[in-house]
């Protein structure tokens, strides 16, 4: 049994996308919930209630600090916890994964923002078209040219920029924050005058509270007797829920100082509660005091666009594949999953969603069982919305900040910088190529070098294959055999030319190009083959082309008119030598 | 004697770089006129002043033809064939390249000179910097990503966007000829009716004419007596200087029909002769009544500048190569020599210049020897720009549009197409994106695109790479291998992962993964590789990488501790099997 896998993909492909047309299972597939909830038990809901309710109670202030993170209205970063999350429960196929906005896409959202907050809707609803269709081409396979050292470098370099624009709350600075990494710093140090005592204290307290409480997690995990496993298992769930207890916290004592008439620290302020508007997205828009048709919105998101939907699809797979432990992750499923969620929410005052990695991991630890521990979240969020809105006028902007700063200590992956320079510090560069550039031009940049450099970076290793070459001697007659492999790419022509050049010293009569593991050969490198070796035959050399693929002879054949008589197939090379006519 | 050639050829490099600096041969190598001249014989000098003056006589029209695609004055184009020459005699190393002013060259420059002649001078002088840099710094080898159907592509849009623009002078029609193939055709049909009788006579006779004289070249050569010899050799002559005796007929015509007061042509008019002024290149100019600075300059060059000293040095050495028959081209040199061609003659207000292939080919065919044929064709055109400047007056605009449109035949390339319709149909998309993006976006959009979707198609390649298994018996476990070979780019890792699940049965014990011949992997190869090992483990199999080189064996055991224990190395694998403790 020996299988080799070259071209020819195309037909059985064609074969698969048609029998899982006509199949009932696979368009069950395609709706998850239809598999799921038929077996649905009493156990199932208690344990996806307490698991929704724990990650609600993280969506909430995290829907408020995104949502200002992208300069939108604090409920739309609620609503974008909503109903999402409610889509994911419907197609959905990764139990743990929680759909709602995320740092990076809301630092992506900001510039256009910046102009209007229509843009944001728009964008929720062209990311979900984009990504709908990508699920529904099946065209997941071009997120594998996207590789871990530009993913990292990244998720750094946005892990960079939102913790720098959170300075600006942090602190209570006067002026804009920027939207990359370097202005924001810049902005910070510029307007470092005008900080505030109280602020600064409320932030670094919360910073340092929630580092404390997320430290007391490991502390709490060896206990031994059954009182204090119980009371552990409180604790834990204390520990859980940190980012609302702070939240609380600081609420009640902006409260309370607010009672005796102080107001010491910048608030979240009115916040529109209820329900959000239902309607289709906006298709045109004012900024200033100009007009945007729908062309025009469009050209404003311009080619870097496309990076939205592109970073929500690989997180959302990121996370779904770092959960799904040993099951196999439906790529193309959670990107209609996903498309859907933003596509539906669009009409909802949503911005754009994705896979969370904070909120899913908790999702996961809270012993969720099911995607309808979304449903549950989805309730808590959709209640503190209608009825908490009021509340939320009190919640410090500081606070938010720091929970912001602390979900981005996690985010950033510097681990992979020590990895990388011990084992391919050139992978490493493509890393910094990235980090550096989404620092400094701003994070589609960085993704955008950064998978350029990775790409030139792969072709330039396509550009020196291997050769090994073996000398032998049939009868009295000095061979040397050159053995091609995998596939030789254009890059690599010029290279081969060279090599074969030298390889071929004065002395040696027959030269063997065996070709049994080359499985790919572009039309330049035939080329290239052909002129090397009409012009060594002219120095008196003789080739045998051996066991080149029946597509790569004929190739040869019509660049080179009479190159077939070089071709000779079979086991064993010798005989073939010995058959040769050879006059020196 | 085996040698696989991998990474580490970074020392040899330095070495070799640095042996170089030393020895007195290379730097003889740097100027290569030091190797020619001591043995230059009266002979040579005959063979290169009569193939110096057969080019000569076609680098006149040609200079002044494409110093008007190029939107200069005529004298321009005549300069930039005399000082680049000049230079390419002390510099180049190959005898047979003529360097000048070439079609594709100034077309890529016309929408500068569009602006301000001065653009010329500056794209001059910064190409030649550009391309001495390269050549300094030994980066020839980027040229190796261009491949044939992108450059084959991109010579193609060229040809078809030169002679959609000489459409214009062709028929004298009034408006502007446009940037682009298709907006030149455009403009074309829009100013149909303003057609001229008698240019449109005189422009059509130019080509055919041409077209009949080329023709003549091959009737010619099937003479055997040695009277008819001779007549044939003079004949021949006539064909080669077919250029300069259409340009000289059509001026005789246009001269004496303007004795008898009739002016039925348009004319190149006013040339103003003489020598050019020397001096730095102009580093600020004025455009319309804006004053621009040396960076504002550089900001209309904008990135796709780049693509001008790009394709001077592919055109220059495509051609050398050409050229070289059985000898090597020293691409370094070339680039030194092209370079130092475009820096001086930047001084003397010429356009950038590069080997151009027509006039190669006829220097080749008049027999040139050294480089030295370089210098009579400079003589000779210096001697027409300075005596015969009033002549070139009467150089109708028709005939020398007939030339560029003849020229452009010859170098589109259409017999690719058939060759990669029968053996690469996705290389044929490459050369059809360069060609519909030339054509339609600009030459520069082209050749950006084609060497992109060549990329692309490049890795997309590297990302599905062969796999072949292989079933064996130990004992009685049922053992499988897999062998990875080449090198794994982190595009491949998905499928890796993929297919390494689908050929492990439930039933198979053991898995083997060969990587004897494994060159490259990159760090999400091996992240992926290991969790589709440890997680295929959970499924009760048993993993052996055998013969993984150290690196590889660093990095995976880097990526996951422990993870070592599974590697072994020697001849034979049935051994290791064997020590296997297996219970299932």
């Amino acid at each position: 049994m020996i299988e080799v896998i070259g071209n020819g993909q195309a037909n059985s492909r064609l074969q698969r996308v048609s029998s899982k047309l006509c199949g009932m299972e696979s368009w069950k597939r395609r709706l998850p919930i239809t598999i799921w909830l038929p077996k649905y038990s009493l156990e199932f809901l208690l344990r996806d209630a307490i698991a929704g309710i724990t990650v609600g109670l993280t969506s909430i202030p995290q829907g408020i600090a995104y949502a200002m993170v992208a300069g939108l209205p604090p409920q739309v970063g609620l609503y974008s916890s909503i109903f999402p999350g409610l889509m994911y429960m419907l197609f959905g196929s990764c139990k743990d994964v929680t759909v709602g906005p995320t740092a990076i896409l809301a630092a992506l959202l900001a510039k256009y923002v910046a102009k209007s907050a229509d843009f944001a809707y728009l964008a929720a609803f062209l990311s979900g078209c984009v990504i709908l269709l990508l699920g529904v081409l099946q065209l997941g396979f071009l997120l594998d040219f996207i590789s871990k050292p530009v993913i990292s470098g990244f998720t750094t370099a946005a892990a960079l920029q939102i913790s720098a624009s959170q300075l600006k709350s942090l602190f209570r600075i006067a002026g804009s924050s920027g939207n990359t990494f370097f202005t924001a710093v810049i902005n910070f140090f510029r307007n470092l005058k005008t900080v505030q005592l109280w602020d600064t204290v409320l932030g670094i307290s919360t910073i340092i509270a929630l580092l404390l409480l997320k430290r007391a997690t490991i502390a709490v995990s060896d206990t031994t007797s059954p009182c204090r496993a119980r009371l552990a298992a409180c604790w834990l769930n204390v520990v859980r829920a940190r980012n609302a207890l702070v939240v609380f916290a600081a609420a009640i004592l902006a409260f309370v100082l607010s009672l005796k008439g102080i107001t010491p620290f910048a608030l979240t302020g009115t916040i529109e509660g209820g329900l959000p508007r239902f309607g289709p997205p906006p298709f045109h828009t004012v900024v200033g005091n100009q007009s945007l048709q729908f062309e025009d919105m469009l050209a404003v998101f311009g080619g870097e666009g496309v990076v939205m939907p592109l970073v929500a699809i690989l997180e959302s797979i990121a996370i779904a594949k770092a959960f799904a432990g040993s099951t196999t992750v439906d790529a193309t499923q959670e990107m209609l999953a996903i498309g859907m969620c933003n596509l539906v929410s669009s009409f909802c005052q949503s911005m754009p969603s994705t896979g969370s990695f904070t909120r899913t991991a908790l999702n996961h630890a809270s012993g969720v069982v099911t995607p309808a521990g979304c449903f549950f979240k989805a309730m808590l969020v959709l209640l503190a919305v209608t009825l908490l809105a009021d509340a939320f006028y009190f919640i410090p902007r500081a606070t938010l900040a720091g929970i912001i700063v602390v979900a981005m200590f996690s985010l950033m992956e510097l681990a992979i910088v020590k990895q990388l320079w011990r084992n391919s510090k050139i992978e490493l560069v493509v890393y910094l190529i990235t980090v550096v550039t989404g620092a400094a031009a701003g994070l589609e940049y960085g993704i955008v070098c950064g998978a350029a450099a990775d790409a030139a970076r792969a072709l330039a290793h396509a550009a020196r294959p291997p050769l090994s070459v073996t000398a032998f001697k049939v009868g009295n007659q000095d061979c040397v055999s050159i053995t091609l492999s995998g596939a030789l790419s254009y890059a690599s022509s010029q290279h081969l030319q060279h090599k074969i050049r030298r390889y071929v010293p004065a002395y040696i009569a027959v030269v063997v190009l065996d070709a049994r593991q080359l499985y790919a050969m572009d039309l330049g490198v035939a080329e290239n083959l052909i002129s090397v070796i009409i012009d060594l035959e002219k120095g008196g050399h003789r080739f045998l082309c051996w066991n080149f693929k029946e597509s790569h002879q004929k190739l040869m054949e019509d660049l080179h008119r009479g190159f077939e008589s070089r071709f000779v197939d079979g086991p064993s090379i010798d005989q073939h030598v010995l058959g040769l006519d050879i006059t020196r």
